[in-house]
């Protein structure tokens, strides 16, 4: 890892030439990850130390004392990285198969930033149930599950279960990876505009994976004031189409009882978050309160471009690379994972996902500015901090082994 | 790989201290297996083309055309190496955690010798019915798998229904690894004591994953008349003890149709093979056959030591590699598992493993002796040579997709 704070993406990216077809299917041939040796089996006395008869004194020491999985097998910093392909990018229910690249990606992110060794799970089938009980068999084979590209509602109840059945960390990043890093940016956007978390009024455009997880973390952070928006305009109690999650929203979000659509929700709003896959129209965003603070987050098209939310925003974010403000999930997941791996965690409890939220945000410190507001994508403080933060969090919350 | 045939292992292993607990276990901290990048993942660039948004078309491309996952993602040459821990070398049924040690030392073998990617998968059922459910349900994970260290005769059924059901390599290798060297060290043998294998009488003891599958493996390879016992004496029609396993051994093995015990058995017998753990009292030698020859398998005490075995016979061979001969599946299965997804086979057949037999016992050649009927554990040649005739058995078996 360099140390090097890149916050200039935009401008390194705009001088190269785009990037082509072949060089992204030459960059995929045979694969993005290898399993490799920890130390060299070159002799028979490695063989007979590595395999038979050696390993059976491991094993046993194993089976009389389970936690030694975690020291003596790579285990103690593997994450399954899980997908079945439901809602994998833009592209929606690609398949188990599809869906492998990206789960590569992942794993090859989690090896960048974090250390840990991570490995591709998918599996052939969309059934909750089948998911669950799948995880729960394999369970032994790894350290942490990283759950992926999952689709709503079913990505709600099948992290529930998991995180409930096993006893290690269970996170399903497309919720908490997104909420941690929002959190963060939305932290150093009220510095900037010299607003508090519990004065502000939020509109969340979405109501998927990401919304679910933002508006929970923002009532954490201590936000009273969060609208939420599906597809069908404000969520509120008096609808009678919510499903399980969005009737958890409707009673824990919207406390004025507003309903209707973006309109009527932007009206005063201090905050518009975006993770909707939509675009909102111009003519809505006059009304919004004084120094705004938009992040259209929808790849690749961010519900609000820059240039448009800049003229009524005082800060602006999307989740893109090739704009200021990039809230990119790998800013979280692989501190995250790295701190409760260290810290022999049981579960990552929201404790965790706050200090990993504050722990982004400070290191912006001085440099603060409307076009810094977290840390660049590839800035190597990031993971080492969050996954110390995490660490001492999981050790205060009760939940580690050590 | 080096390129040296190490024939001197005995030698080599005697003259070393004993290797001590604290090795093993140093030689276990933080595991034997590391998941690593391909490629750099440096700059925003990198980035984009392994992860978002360049992944989208490599995904796209394989939901169009599921076969380019072999080329474009690791799973072309990832083995998945699955136990449930119930059989794990002689430690028994210490189940899924406790058998991650072998399972990683296997995942390290696979890399050492053949260059393939494997990773553990361990499961924390012994149910056969799950076991194959959950392989199915995570199929599209990996390019092959390679069950171990799961009893029988469970593991008969689960191999015949995970084969069924895949069509990626699978294979047994408590069975068939077993099963082909041992082939490749008596098609030497018997050129040693110019004997031809459909004159031989085999007595072959144990009736487990191995003896089942050196028994088929012989008749495949032209024996007439192997003789199998189990702890109760000789397989044979009459008797009422049989599992469905033990009932095809005694409808195709014991032509001359012979009861009682090990005595009754090697009257007249050329070849004893034990794969039994058990051990074989000296009063029953003498009756053998001239020029016999005796394979004691069964580790870490063979069931004729050698001291013993070589006063009645002509070639002598163990499992162990402190004596001459090792019959050790490492010669085996990384060759297996090369060839097999080199070549793209759906299935790894009857004869992809009679190949693999035949090109460890040709490496033998004209140094052929009787301390010397195959290569050494650690010869690179062997490898190499085994996948390239798998490969060619594949494509004339008809099971390539190339």
């Amino acid at each position: 890892m360099t140390t090097t704070t890149d916050t200039s993406t935009a401008a390194a990216q705009n001088s190269l030439p785009p990037i082509t077809d072949d060089e992204i299917f030459s960059g995929h041939e045979g694969g993005k990850l290898s399993a490799e040796l920890t130390r060299p089996l070159e002799t028979q006395r490695d063989l007979s130390i590595a395999y038979t008869p050696g390993v059976a004194k491991v094993c046993t020491a194993i089976r009389d004392e389970p936690e030694l999985a975690r020291t003596h097998t790579w285990t103690g910093r593997l994450v399954a990285v899980v997908s079945d392909g439901s809602a994998v990018l833009g592209l929606g229910d690609i398949g188990a198969k599809a869906s492998l690249p990206v789960m590569e990606g992942k794993c090859a992110l989690f090896k960048r930033f974090s250390g840990l060794d991570a490995i591709p799970i998918v599996l052939d089938t969309n059934d909750s149930d089948e998911i669950v009980e799948t995880l729960v068999r394999m369970a032994p084979t790894f350290g942490a599950v990283n759950l992926e590209d999952i689709s709503a509602p079913r990505c709600f109840e099948i992290e529930d279960r998991v995180k409930a059945a096993l006893d290690i960390p269970v996170m399903h990043d497309d919720q908490h990876g997104t909420a941690v890093v929002v959190l963060a940016a939305l932290m150093n956007a009220l510095r900037m505009v010299e607003k508090s978390f519990d004065a502000i009024k939020v509109v969340l455009s979405g109501a998927g994976a990401a919304g679910v997880a933002v508006a929970k973390i923002l009532g954490d952070a201590g936000v009273n004031d969060v609208i939420v928006l599906d597809s069908k305009g404000i969520i509120d109690s008096d609808r009678g189409d919510l499903t399980p999650t969005k009737e958890w929203l409707a009673t824990n979000t919207n406390p004025r009882g507003i309903t209707g659509g973006i309109d009527t929700a932007l009206a005063g709003a201090d905050v518009f978050i975006g993770v909707s896959g939509g675009t909102i129209d111009e003519a809505h965003l006059p009304q919004m309160a004084d120094d705004a603070v938009i992040f259209g987050l929808s790849n690749p098209t961010p519900e609000i471009t820059p240039d448009i939310a800049e003229k009524y925003a005082s800060v602006v974010a999307t989740g893109r690379s090739d704009f200021p403000n990039q809230i990119n999930n790998v800013l979280a997941f692989p501190g995250i994972f790295r701190g409760a791996l260290d810290a022999g965690a049981t579960d990552i409890t929201d404790a965790m996902k706050l200090a990993a939220a504050r722990a982004i945000a400070d290191l912006v410190g001085e440099d603060l500015a409307p076009d810094y507001i977290v840390p660049g994508a590839l800035d190597a403080r990031v993971a080492p901090a969050v996954a110390d933060a995490v660490e001492s969090a999981a050790n205060a919350d009760g939940v580690a082994r050590g």
